[in-house]
């Protein structure tokens, strides 16, 4: 029997924002499953920002997409075929799939996921690697103190509102700034967040940075770069720490990222910019996802996720990442587990 | 017997490049020691890059200097009259004494220096806040390891001299950028770096620090900021560190300080950039001071100064760091020792 298989593929690279040429819907057969090898039926991809960095022919942390390959992601899987000792029909899977309906893996390629210890689609945010970079970059980075003030941009995306909740959790004060009123009210009423300031309706920034840290800002977590970076960069405190770990504004910028140098502020401030991605930090995962799932039991994190349905939807998801229209993490349903929990 | 003290004063804050109007020359009485003060006449004052940012109104790490008071800087001097146990006269001090002949200082305002160890200059240098400000940016945010690149811009001046030596001391390849031949010669062949940079001459900066840093660059000790930091920040190597010590480029800019927005590259590279001033380690200084006194000693450590003569000089010598005239650290003389050594 042969299964044939769904699969988005990169089309073209992108000029700005990627539209319907940048990916192409493409069946293949899915082809023998070796010893040693599982067959995995994908249950949930992630879209995330930093994929829109993956789709530029440039050298990165990550390697850039390949024309025509599949476009590479996280996703959750149902092993529908196993000629492995370690794996079994029904086991559920996390790991790098891509954006097609099956995946046949090696062994080293999957991780087992617990269905008993919280939904598994956490394993694509809270649990996985989300949840792990707003862990690290808030923690090893960020270093905030009790009392201190923690900003966070793009606050209510799926790295903002878990950074948020661990800072609160550390017992600084945490302001999230975020794009919409529904967004600052899910950041102040369900996550507890101090304050919250819309960018797109405030007619000024810094008046309400200023006003929502009366005393400054220790430490900003960066997610979004541009304009707003520029104005919490004018609020630092002394020895302030700024994790920087993404600057959604500007992926789809067609002109130069062009803005103040930060050399005289970091000057002035003794202030400490680094950028990291999560990877930096695969030594230590397990210590993160162990006090992130302890943190999850304990009712001190919760999360919002938005599933879309469709794996003819996944491209809109993705772009709807940049249209500023989600709240915490954004999913797209591909296919339903077939074996009973 | 009434000593006059000439003085110079802050005449008015400058917008752009300080001027003639800028300073103002005035004489005063000494006044009386009184128990416990020390009388010091100066013999050296030190003209430092930071003291372009005390003249401004803002709040910086620094307080700004006052209108019509003494212009606050490093400075040696002898003790010409001690009402002081710790001191006595023909003592040679050094302290933030300022712009003028004269100056009474409690016991705790100066530290005494001993001329049998090195030259009485080199405590406004290599042995002083410069060596300092060299060594705990270096050590304690760029961590060079032997075999990386170190990058240096500024690099025959005063703080980046030394930084290019203690950078070789631990084995790393150092480059420097800086604004002469005669600068980068003195570069290579007296301070023994590896390779320099023209920056008024080179065609191509990038080009340029592809050629002389062939495997990247994992540290860049700025000092300058501004065109040449935009440059070496798109050569920086996974794991890259910044120390960010002086941007002087901008110091006498007038229009606003507009570059490429350093985040994406920050991320792409995990790199860190650390802002800092030699206070932040004050309580490290004597650890540091002793390690450039044994490297000094052993001939680890080599400097160049340029001594101006007389008081009536010392604006002209401190406009001269804008100029980009002075090799290694600019110092004017002011006073004769009246003792003998």
């Amino acid at each position: 029997m042969t299964i044939i298989n769904n699969q988005i593929t990169l089309a073209e690279r992108p000029q700005g924002m990627p539209d319907d040429n940048t990916f192409e819907f493409v069946k293949k057969d899915v082809g023998d499953v070796k010893e040693g090898q599982i067959l995995i039926k994908t249950l949930y991809v992630s879209v995330d920002p930093y994929m829109r960095g993956r789709m530029e022919n440039v050298e990165s942390y990550v390697e850039p997409f390949k024309l025509n390959e599949v476009i590479d992601g996280g996703s959750i899987g149902e092993i529908i075929e196993s000629k492995s000792d370690q794996f079994k029909t029904g086991d559920i899977v996390t790991g790098m799939f891509g954006w097609q309906e099956y995946y046949i893996a090696g062994e080293s390629e999957v991780r087992q996921i617990d269905p008993s210890i919280a939904p598994i689609t956490t394993n694509l945010h809270i649990l996985g690697m989300t949840g792990l970079t707003a862990y690290f970059g808030l923690l090893d980075i960020g270093k905030p103190k009790a009392g201190e003030t923690v900003v966070i941009s793009g606050a209510a995306g799926s790295v903002g509102s878990i950074v948020g909740q661990i800072a609160k959790i550390k017992g600084a004060r945490v302001v999230g700034i975020a794009g919409s009123d529904e967004k600052v009210n899910f950041l102040k009423d369900e996550l507890n967040f101090d304050a919250g300031i819309n960018y797109r309706t405030t007619g000024n920034i810094k008046a309400d940075l200023k006003h929502a840290c009366p005393d400054g800002v220790d430490v900003y977590y960066d997610n979004v770069g541009g304009e707003i970076s520029d104005a919490v960069m004018t609020q630092l405190n002394r020895y302030a720490r700024i994790p920087v770990c993404g600057a959604i504004s500007t992926y789809n910028l067609e002109e130069k990222d062009i803005g103040p140098r930060v050399q005289q502020t970091l000057i002035k401030k003794s202030a400490l910019m680094q950028g990291f991605t999560v990877g930096n930090y695969s030594g230590r995962f397990k210590e993160g996802a162990k006090q992130l799932g302890q943190w999850l039991q304990e009712g001190k994190l919760t999360y919002r996720e938005t599933i879309r349905e469709g794996f003819e939807n996944i491209p809109d998801a993705f772009l709807d990442l940049f249209r500023g229209k989600n709240i915490g993490k954004l999913l797209v349903k591909v296919g339903e587990r077939s074996m009973n929990k």
